[in-house]
């Protein structure tokens, strides 16, 4: 079959197909380019070797079980941490955490730059029919949106301030908006702003006029980590700030204004696919507008140039 | 009266009578000195000049209005934040972070560590009868303690590590017993975390016993920016490290092990003298053995040189 692979360079290729007899196998239809794809063809995700990809949909082409035969032909995703299921993390609940996990994509497991995926049972999502196929490609990064909303409560009467205008800025946007939480999205394009606003979110691009210490929750989406102090600056006392974005390189940071006003930082990775879907049935929104570009799977380097432009915000290739 | 003053040098001198027609005096019986303190004398809280000393207990003197008479002659502390009660953080239920608020010994207000001193009606607090004088010396830094609990749920089940074995890592330990949570406080004197276990608490001297990603919450009372780091590296996925520390000086910091393994951190400063107070009564703990030396004022030098020795704990100032 034809995939994306990086090894040390990302190249297209002709891959035996996958095969692992326990696990199932989906031809894959579309997978979106992730910054987290990017930083791994920029050799910032230390150790990757192989397929890339992990925000997908695709059709169940075979199973492992009998038991399974219900799932052929299922429009499908998949939860993107594969877990062992016999560590003390996955024993208390923690699979996404797994000690021994393999990550589609991202950790010691091939992804879906590729005509065919092999995935764990266990990790397969079956997609409504009354989701489309282009809010399907946002599944995953939807799900990260909502893990927020599993870490903090969020109100009607809190002030919240998502920095950063990009892809996931505006999914933790759309996903916030039903709380119906006074809500601002600070970020650097007009244009990008102007989506946000006609999807009635209010957005901007001079970040001066936005006073300091008065929002009760600031979420960093930018991957700046000039944006992580302004976060700290921002958020008021006793408020929290959600770390959404990781950081290339480490900076340098006093913790005396978290201790002093009492800031809580959370962490937020992944989330679950299941309440990305319950969002998509229930909000209906058209994520369309986020994709810039498409390509075939055979112009994948072309995809992944494109995705590093500054005009651009979600690129899909298109596998079959 | 007598007095210690910090004006670029700690002094001892013969200060006027403070005197502030709005708010109550208070004859000091006796004033423990913190680390903060000893931050002053340093210079590393900028700005500050004046009387220092936060932790203290006395009797009331003098009242401004008649309504407060039953106050005159009764043992009492006070609240250290002193809040303007109009601005938007007041006006939120954030006294204690109010944007113009002084802070006894800390912040634009003279301190205790004087024969008299002079606080907001609003701020005192009156200790109950059951109460001993010692235990009294220590709700200010109890409050701080406890102020965790309002923070994070700490249920018995948790897996808890205390980072330090000084004073506060003391009080930590001993407000969190009652919690029945599983416990370990990590040290590096010997005689410390004998003092610890002569109450009933686990604590190691050795850490290299002590395995990472197996605590639920992980509180870092030590004040080393070595120990944040160490806290990221014990606390499990998921799981909370809490900051009781202001450290002098930034350091380098890459938050991506916070994102990655959804980590919370909390700032903890401090916290309600009610609580400290229901615990001083519920408990009935006996903190006398917290108490290394003590020093009459006209000796205030010697007492503050004493508190930063190694071998010793809380040094106290008898004011009277």
């Amino acid at each position: 079959m034809n995939a994306l692979q990086f090894i040390k360079i990302l190249t297209t290729f002709e891959s035996p197909l996958p095969s692992s007899p326990r696990e199932l196998l989906i031809r894959v239809s579309s997978a979106g380019i992730c910054n987290t794809d990017i930083e791994i063809t920029r050799g910032y995700v230390p150790g990757f070797s192989g397929i890339p990809g992990h925000e997908f949909f695709g059709y169940v082409e075979s199973v492992p079980y009998p038991v399974h035969n219900r799932l052929i032909g299922k429009r499908v995703t998949a939860e993107i941490n594969c877990a062992c299921g016999n560590c003390s993390f996955c024993n208390q609940g923690l699979s996404r955490h797994c000690r021994n996990r393999t990550v589609i994509g991202i950790v010691n497991r091939d992804g879906a730059f590729a005509e065919y995926i092999s995935v764990p049972v266990e990790n397969v999502v079956l997609i409504p029919d009354t989701i489309s196929d282009n809010n399907s490609l946002f599944i995953e990064p939807l799900a990260a949106a909502l893990e927020i909303q599993e870490q903090v409560k969020i109100l009607p009467e809190h002030e919240v301030l998502i920095l950063g205008d990009g892809k996931l800025a505006h999914l933790v946007a759309l996903t916030l908006k039903p709380t119906g939480c006074r809500m601002k999205v600070s970020g650097r394009h007009e244009w990008k702003a102007q989506l946000l606003r006609d999807r009635g979110i209010d957005a901007l691009v001079n970040r001066q006029d936005i006073p300091d210490r008065v929002f009760d929750i600031v979420i960093e989406a930018s991957g700046s980590p000039a944006a992580f102090q302004e976060g700290l600056a921002k958020v008021k006392p006793r408020g929290t700030l959600v770390l959404k974005s990781t950081y290339v390189q480490s900076f340098s940071f006093n913790p005396a204004s978290v201790v002093v006003n009492e800031i809580t930082l959370i962490g937020s990775r992944c989330g679950r696919f299941a309440a990305a879907i319950a969002f998509l049935e229930k909000e209906r929104p058209d994520l369309s507008y986020l994709i810039s570009k498409r390509f075939p799977l055979v112009e994948g380097i072309a995809a992944f140039a494109a995705a590093q432009q500054p005009d651009v915000m979600k690129v899909v290739i298109d596998c079959r």
